[in-house]
């Protein structure tokens, strides 16, 4: 193993940046989202990875980086093997910061993937190529995001209202959309849902394809719907949704649904780890996998599920939670070098303050609804260590240590119940 | 694109190197066995793949071959919508070289697999690593592969008898056996049958487990079998093999035996291309994978169709067909850094003269029934210009063109039958 491939050391820095009031099925964004960036130290240069930062995980993140030191960054079978064996007898449950909305994933792949990401970064940048050729090259310059709406109060309790202000009904709504494309340049808009009566998400996609009668739409109530209700929702917005993402829960809800709805079912709630792929395709339960490399993986695993989606039929998108720059980048090369995403990701970008990251800025360019793929060697992009600082600064006042939008949400609203099915 | 991974010229070189007089279920090994040697030449380097060598496919590898100038070795997207691309209105069928033994496989993947596994091993050698870094690390230093027995005449006819002499009974075999095993230190057995009435061969694969008793044992007929022979001999040798291989013909064939053969399926027959994969898991036909990069789309393409194994429940083996050294270091090195190689691997190499190649000698290094994985730089072979020089004349003064195991069975046993099933 040539000594400039070899790990020296990894640095695991927890980091909390500004969120707004984001409403969901289970509750409402917290003031602030957390987030752990990894870097991976060689002798010559490094690489960097990014992940949830809630405390379960950050201690997983720490077993296995505690293993790196003196392996290769090429060595990712063997990487991978340590997270596994790190979790030998770990039977704690969540701590990947996704409120609860995604449970089932395979916790191995959860840590193995800022890890993987990280050396791939080192190997793109010893062999001077940008991630995406380390995946297959690229088949697009520019990776297509989508607008993600969110129903949202104008600010946090007792803060003033941030720059997007309240979107609480259809023309709330359109307003958003209207703001955030007109920054972007967004093609495709995704609402997130499950958050009123589905009668009222309902006019609330009509009122977008209304406003925006060429935009592809998506609406995601995270398994807020029963059977019947998804069923009926599907077919009050036949003709008008690009896909339905994850209406009812589980394979099963999934399943009933999509032997109805006339529009493609997608998921990143019901099949989040390998093992639900068989029992998902026997059943035909989705139409659309929302990939995820932070959860499915790694990037090399999000191209083996792309893979899979391509041989027995299934389409691909792509699933965001609250990110900085890292996973833009990570996200934008994967998407760069795999054929078959067939609609634009989804992104929490825009809900981001402009001026709050971990990395230098300049690297991620937004162009007509997409970032344009950086070729510069590795991930493409650098860390800027005084804002790394700020962000950890930030996560050691701010005091939380696990996202919980229900809890958040029950300050204000006591009786707010998270029980899903909802409607 | 750094120039130093620019695509400068491609050079395919189709070679004949002597072959023994082995028998299948369609015919008898012709004296020569015919391949191509495929050199991308950039700046600085140069990579290998090797292939099959019928005028039909040389024909399609030029085609794409003519296209590639200018690329980087990166973009192996590119690379394989080139091979997409250059095959459209193609309906020639053949040219594998497998004697009609695979014809199913898809044809775009078997032209992609030797530019591809040149391109990775440019890759390798630009980033100063072995191909099996590339693929995620080896996680064994040592690939095991299995004594490839075959059924054979003493000698081709009108020939001196070659070193082997004849196999034609259980006798022969074990003597076959002994001397593979002896010089190789093989800790596995497979038999090429469909070459004998079944309860001849069934008394061969006896004959091997008594001589033999603890190393693993396999048969396979090439789907010389009907369905009923099948079961028949799986419950004749309950206990003795491994798994059996290709029994009965297609996937609905294999699925009938699997209900009621006692021991896991294997199949590289039924099973060739990553569209057989759904139906064949619906239909529970295979319960082991035969993976061969030449024809499943080289290296990657060959450690997604690993991961569908794991993911599936199904396990993982590897096919040849007879090769060279450069066929024999990638395959070493995807075996290697796959994690879920659960069986020794097959390969013709004892059936090819110990001098006779178009690499350097001494890179490849027989110990203990397995290779030693290669760690220098890419696959870690050397082209020997003199020796492919020798091996392309042999080729042009063979006059050989493709392979066909049956015609030259006939010259011999005029009456010769290469229906299938035969039993």
């Amino acid at each position: 193993m040539p000594p400039r491939s070899t790990i020296k050391d990894v640095i695991i820095t927890p980091v909390a940046f500004h969120d707004m009031p984001l409403l969901n099925s289970v509750g409402v964004h917290e003031p602030w989202a957390l987030r752990s960036v990894i870097e991976i130290v060689t002798d010559k240069t490094y690489g960097l990875g990014e992940s949830y930062g809630d405390s379960i995980h950050l201690d997983r993140l720490q077993k296995v980086a505690d293993k790196l030191k003196g392996r290769s960054v090429y060595d990712t079978n063997a990487v991978y093997q340590l997270c596994l064996d790190s979790l030998e007898g770990d039977t704690s449950t969540g701590g990947d910061g996704m409120a609860g909305m995604v449970t089932t994933a395979f916790v191995a792949d959860k840590v193995f993937s800022p890890f993987e990401v990280a050396c791939l970064d080192i190997q793109g940048k010893l062999a001077g190529v940008p991630v995406s050729d380390l995946l297959g090259g690229r088949v697009r310059d520019n990776v297509q995001y989508s607008a993600y709406l969110f129903y949202k109060w104008a600010g946090h309790p007792g803060q003033p209202d941030d720059e997007y202000g309240a979107a609480l009904d259809p023309a709330g709504l359109v307003a958003q959309a209207r703001k955030m494309i007109d920054e972007y340049g967004f093609q495709a808009i995704k609402l997130k849902g499950g958050v009123f009566p589905p009668a009222e998400e309902v006019a609330a996609i009509k009122a977008l394809h209304t406003a925006f009668p060429d935009l592809p739409l998506r609406i995601d109530p995270n398994a807020a719907w029963t059977v019947d209700t998804s069923i009926w929702v599907a077919k009050e917005l036949e003709g008008i949704l690009q896909y339905l993402e994850d209406p009812a829960g589980e394979i099963e809800g999934m399943a009933a649904v999509a032997t109805q709805a006339p529009m493609p079912l997608a998921t990143n709630m019901a099949v989040v780890a390998f093992s639900h792929l068989p029992p998902a395709i026997l059943q035909k339960a989705v139409q659309v996998v929302l990939s995820d490399h932070h959860f499915w993986g790694g990037l090399r695993k999000s191209q083996t599920l792309a893979a899979i989606c391509a041989t027995w039929g299934m389409r691909l998108s792509m699933h965001s939670n609250s990110h900085l720059g890292i996973s833009l980048a990570a996200m934008t090369h994967l998407a760069a070098a795999t054929t078959n995403v067939d609609y634009a990701c989804d992104t929490h970008w825009p809900w981001k303050q402009r001026d709050e990251d971990v990395v230098v800025d300049g690297a991620l360019k937004w162009d007509k609804g997409g970032v344009v793929v950086p070729t510069a060697p590795g991930l493409g992009v650098e860390l800027d260590r005084e804002r790394l600082a700020r962000l950890h600064q930030q996560y050691l006042d701010c005091g939380l240590r696990k996202r919980d939008d229900t809890t958040y949400m029950r300050k204000f609203q006591p009786d707010f119940s998270d029980k899903i099915p909802k409607w």
